[in-house]
C-alpha cells in the first residue's frame, strides 16, 4: 500500500472512531483515549492528522454533506432533493447509519460550552448551499412555480430537516425519519413545484433505502469521479 | 405574604435560575451551586422544591410549553397558531426572552449523555398536543382543506420549529428566528389552509413582539384565569 493511501486510511479510520463517539457522549465527554482505542491508531498519527480535539471535530463537521454518497441523475430536480433528504435520513439511522454524519449532525445541533471552538455555522453553510444549488437547477427545468424565492424556500427545508431530525431523535431513536421528511417535502412543495411536476413525485419514504443502495452502486461504479470521496462507515 | 405564595416564588426564582444556567452550559456542565447563587436561595430550599439536578431539569423541561402567555382569540385559529409560533421565537430570543423557556429548549435538543435520566419526549408530546389542537379548532372552524391530514401537519410544524430554532441559533444567535418562522408558515400553509383563509393571515415577522405584548397584557389582566402559569420571567 502506497504511503499515500496509508495516510488517507488512517485518517478515515480516526474520523469514523471519532464519529461514534461524538455521535454517542457529545463534544465534551468524548475523549482522545477512546477514539484511539476505538480507531486502533497510535496517539503519534493520530495527533499528526489533527493537531487537537477541536480540529477532528471541526473535520468531522466538514465532511457532514461531503460524506453523503452522490444520488444519480434524476429527472426532475426536486425528487433529487428529497431523495437526498431521504439518504440522510437513511444514514443517521442507528443500524444503517454512517458514524461520521451521526457524529457531525450531533456535533452540530448540540449547543456545546460558550467557548467552545466548533464552528457549527460551517456544515449548515454547506447544506444551504448544496440545497439553494438543487433548487435554482429546478428552477432553470422549469419545475418550480413563479415568485418563489428560492432563499427562503432553502431556509425552511434544511432549518426543517434539521428539526425533523432531532424530533425523530427524542421520539423514536429516527425509526421515523425517512416518513416524517417525506412529510415535509409533502407539506412544503406544494408551495414550491408547479402542479405537473407534484404529480410526478415519489415521495414513499420507503425509497430511503433504495436511494442509499442505489448511490453506494454508483459510488463504486465510478470512484474516482462524483463530488462526495467515499465514505460509507 | 403568605406560606403558599411565598414557596411558590421560591419555586419560581429556583426555574428561572436553573433555566439560566441551563441556557448557558447545558446539562452536564450546570450546577446546582450555581443555580442557588443566582436564584438567592438556600441550598435547603432548593432541595425540598428540587430533590435532585435531575429532577429540576425535568420540571423546566415541563415548564417549556406552560410558561408561554396565552395568545388571546383570533379571528382564524391559524392565525392563532402562526402567533403562538412567532411569541415562542420572541421569548426564546437573548434580549428579550424567557430564561426558563431558553434553557427548557437548550434541554430538549442537546442529546445529552447516554443514560441521563431526562425524559425529552415531555415537551415534545405537549408541543404536538397543543399544535394539534389548534389545528382540529381551525379544521372545525372551516379554515383547512378537505384531505388533509392534521397529525402530519402537526408533526411538520412542530419539527420545522425545532428545526428553525437550532438553525436560526447557529446561524445568527437566533436573531432572524421570528423570519424563520413566518417563512415555516408561509411555505406550509399553502398546504393546509383554504385560499380565502390564506388570504387574510398576516405572516409579517414583527408581529412577534406585538403578541407579546398583547398577551401578557391580556393575562395581567385575567390573572387568575388562563391555561398557563403567570411566567414571562
Amino acid at each position: 500500500m502506497a504511503r499515500q493511501e496509508r495516510a488517507t486510511r488512517t485518517r478515515q479510520a480516526i474520523l469514523v472512531a471519532a464519529g461514534e463517539v461524538f455521535d454517542e457522549v457529545g463534544y465534551e465527554a468524548a475523549t482522545i483515549a477512546e477514539i484511539l482505542k476505538r480507531s486502533g491508531v497510535t496517539k503519534g498519527a493520530l495527533y499528526f492528522h489533527f493537531p487537537s480535539k477541536a480540529e477532528l471535530a471541526q473535520s468531522v463537521l466538514a465532511e457532514q454533506v461531503h460524506a453523503l454518497p452522490v444520488v444519480p441523475r434524476r429527472e426532475l430536480c426536486l425528487q433529487r432533493s428529497l431523495d437526498e433528504a431521504l439518504l440522510l435520513a437513511y444514514l443517521l439511522q442507528r443500524d444503517t447509519g454512517d458514524a461520521i454524519v451521526r457524529g457531525s449532525v450531533r456535533l452540530t445541533v448540540d449547543q456545546g460550552a460558550p467557548r467552545d471552538e466548533l464552528d457549527r455555522r460551517m456544515p449548515m453553510q454547506a447544506w444551504e448551499g448544496h440545497t439553494l444549488q438543487v433548487l435554482e437547477e429546478a428552477k432553470a427545468a422549469g419545475e418550480v412555480l413563479a415568485h418563489v424565492d428560492l432563499v427562503r424556500v432553502t431556509k425552511v427545508l434544511v432549518g426543517g430537516m434539521t428539526g425533523v431530525q432531532v424530533l425523530s431523535n427524542i421520539m423514536t431513536g429516527r425509526e421515523d425519519m425517512p416518513e416524517r421528511v417525506a412529510d415535509l417535502y409533502r407539506h412544503v412543495l406544494p408551495a414550491v413545484a408547479v402542479p405537473a411536476v407534484l404529480a410526478q413525485m415519489d415521495f414513499a419514504p420507503e425509497r430511503a433505502g433504495r436511494v442509499y443502495e442505489e448511490a453506494v452502486g454508483a459510488q463504486d461504479g465510478a470512484r474516482s469521479g462524483g463530488l462526495a470521496p467515499a465514505v460509507t462507515g
